[in-house]
């Protein structure tokens, strides 16, 4: 007897292909959007297949006030780590890490990063080290000197400003300064690609940034609010400390969205991760080309940070336009005092904040028609430094 | 000073909605896809908010043979639940629950599908009593009473055959035990809508089949091997044992894909709900004409299965073609022998058959061409019962 067994189904090439296997290690929440919550489902819509390991479960993220669940110890993580390991299911092409709040839980983190690294060179590893904002730290002071630890395993770092200056003890006032933490993080922590996310447009960096980026003007600025916040990326294939000039710097000056939103640079890590090409790599001459032209930057790390910032802005943007849609008692401004007085008032607004993920997952799929935010090559950020 | 705001963006109206709200109550590995993993992604494809609250935390499904991490307790869930009662975040429209490894802990939810149904009598419930298949229990016996005491808090029930005789005690072998099994669910139970998903077609049922639902060819048969499963759905409004008839059966035979694979019921169940409309309800008139036309099936349930099973035997199929690509090693055959002294060999097998949801998330979006797979009525069920 002859048996044949039979397909139903005609599939496109394109399904039986991978775009590879992202590793994330993250905060898990059952309620909105933040850490794994904000960054596995974005991957997953780009076409990554992703692992995905919870480092605490928890109901919805602190800012709310309360929050309850448990943590997951270092044992728990290494246990999880070394079964995947025994079963052949620790090979992730890229690896992305984000809030860890015990420097126990990052040190077996550590491990794995160190182990992954030695394995894969090519390991795309996307640390983003989460330490605080604003002059507050949000995690353990142990985890500072463990992160400066892993930076030279990482291929990218996405931290903000302040998580820059704790990393580095530069206290970042003018060029000079922010010149002296990007050559700490490249040549003493060995880390290729710097993105610094969301620095508030002072006016010394202002007055130093090249008209393309931003061109300041004292009369729109006085009628119009509209604080920006700069995004800047460094990058190098060379990390010597006698290297000229130390490396590419591209920037992007974005409005401010007013309001506090949580998640959004998880998203952001998530999408500099998946639109990271390390093929895309620019050649001395069409480096000059590309501060010239409105081509998309050749620079593997401007591309990404460019479509990353772009998703990024579009997604607060629809957030923000959804949360002024609320009523008013759920879009209370922030006031500490007041919140201090009455947990639900802050409660109401965090939840009428959190990222409109699913309903904006066309943005994320890059099928929606949104404002294009391009990093710029900064000319002459190196210059006579 | 005037000061205005702006914002960037032009958004489309559809994109300020929501589909709503699922609460997912399930297991979670860090590789691969099963419970929550094969869930959440396909609900948040198809516009739902998902709220993930994790009952396990694993490398991998267990499968694999080896698997570590750990499980939350009764209390931890109680915590997350309790927390986000207190934010005011525990108000889903849609409740879907799946694997809970104790008994302990799903006494925890099942005081949570209380509370969440007595709030919201239109709660749309999902519930899968995850015991086991083909005469073994996967569970600790002392959720099964559980579970039955849970059953008239759900709105749609999706056992697999075996889960049908172990909740009902009702050893199903002709269509009166079937009829029977039917009528305890619905009557004793007071389930509205039951799925028995993945029936094998055994004699007894392909000889009692409607002709437009299976038509036996026994020549074919003698040289396709070419197995069949039966998904049957049953529902009804009126749930006192002297409705007649108890209630409207539409079933399917879809073609049985060889090879084991996990996280297809979890799948399943997902699009069951994402589907389900509780608008779509049939009244005598068109229930008649539903029957003989082949237009969708009007019956919510049948409608809600019928995309169900359409997407998930699509991705099956998607799945199967995958693995026969994979090297000769990492598609063994089923032998438990053989796998008890190499365990790798059965490693290598699940890693091969794990769901590609990533790569096929076009079917789950309906966005692909794939088979349709309609549940038709089955007339005459009930008659001289």
């Amino acid at each position: 007897m002859i048996k044949i067994r039979r397909t139903t189904l005609l599939l496109p090439e394109s399904w039986m292909m991978s775009k590879g296997r992202v590793l994330s290690i993250q905060s898990h929440v059952a309620f909105g959007y933040v850490g794994g919550k904000a960054a596995v489902f974005p991957l997953q819509c780009l076409g990554y297949d992703v692992d995905v390991v919870n480092t605490v479960n928890f109901s919805n993220h602190s800012g709310y006030g309360r929050f309850g669940g448990s943590k997951a110890n270092a044992s728990e993580l290494s246990t999880i780590f070394s079964t995947m390991e025994q079963n052949g299911l620790l090979r992730p092409e890229r690896l992305l890490t984000g809030y860890i709040p015990s420097g126990d839980a990052l040190l077996a983190i550590k491990d794995l990063a160190v182990k992954l690294r030695e394995r894969n060179p090519d390991l795309l590893y996307l640390l983003d080290p989460v330490l605080g904002d604003a002059g507050k730290l949000y995690v353990s002071p142990d985890v500072i000197p463990v992160y400066q630890s892993m930076l030279p395993l990482a291929t990218i770092i996405t931290p903000n400003w302040f998580e820059v200056e704790v990393l580095t003890g530069v206290h970042m006032t003018d060029l000079r300064t922010l010149r002296q933490a990007l050559k700490i993080l490249h040549h003493e922590h060995k880390v290729p690609n710097v993105v610094i996310s969301s620095i508030p447009l002072k006016e010394w960096l202002k007055s130093v940034l090249p008209s393309d980026i931003y061109i300041p003007s004292p009369l729109l600025e006085a009628i119009v609010e509209q604080d920006y916040l700069l995004c800047i990326t460094s990058s190098s294939e060379d990390l010597t400390p006698t290297s000229s000039p130390p490396s590419r710097v591209h920037a992007r000056a974005v409005p401010c969205i007013p309001g506090y939103f949580s998640g959004v640079g998880d998203l952001f890590s998530a999408l500099v991760l998946a639109h990271f090409k390390p093929s895309v790599l620019p050649t001395i001459s069409n480096e000059a080309n590309c501060a010239e032209s409105n081509a998309e930057p050749e620079d593997a790390l401007a591309h990404a940070v460019s479509h990353a910032i772009t998703k990024t802005h579009a997604m607060l943007t629809l957030t923000q336009s959804y949360a002024m849609t609320l009523p008013e008692d759920e879009r209370q401004p922030t006031d500490d005092e007041l919140d201090e007085n009455e947990l639900d008032r802050k409660v109401r607004r965090m939840k009428g904040r959190e990222l409109r993920l699913i309903q904006g997952q066309d943005i994320i799929r890059g099928l929606a028609n949104v404002e294009n935010r391009k990093m710029d090559r900064w000319v002459g950020f190196w210059d006579d430094s």
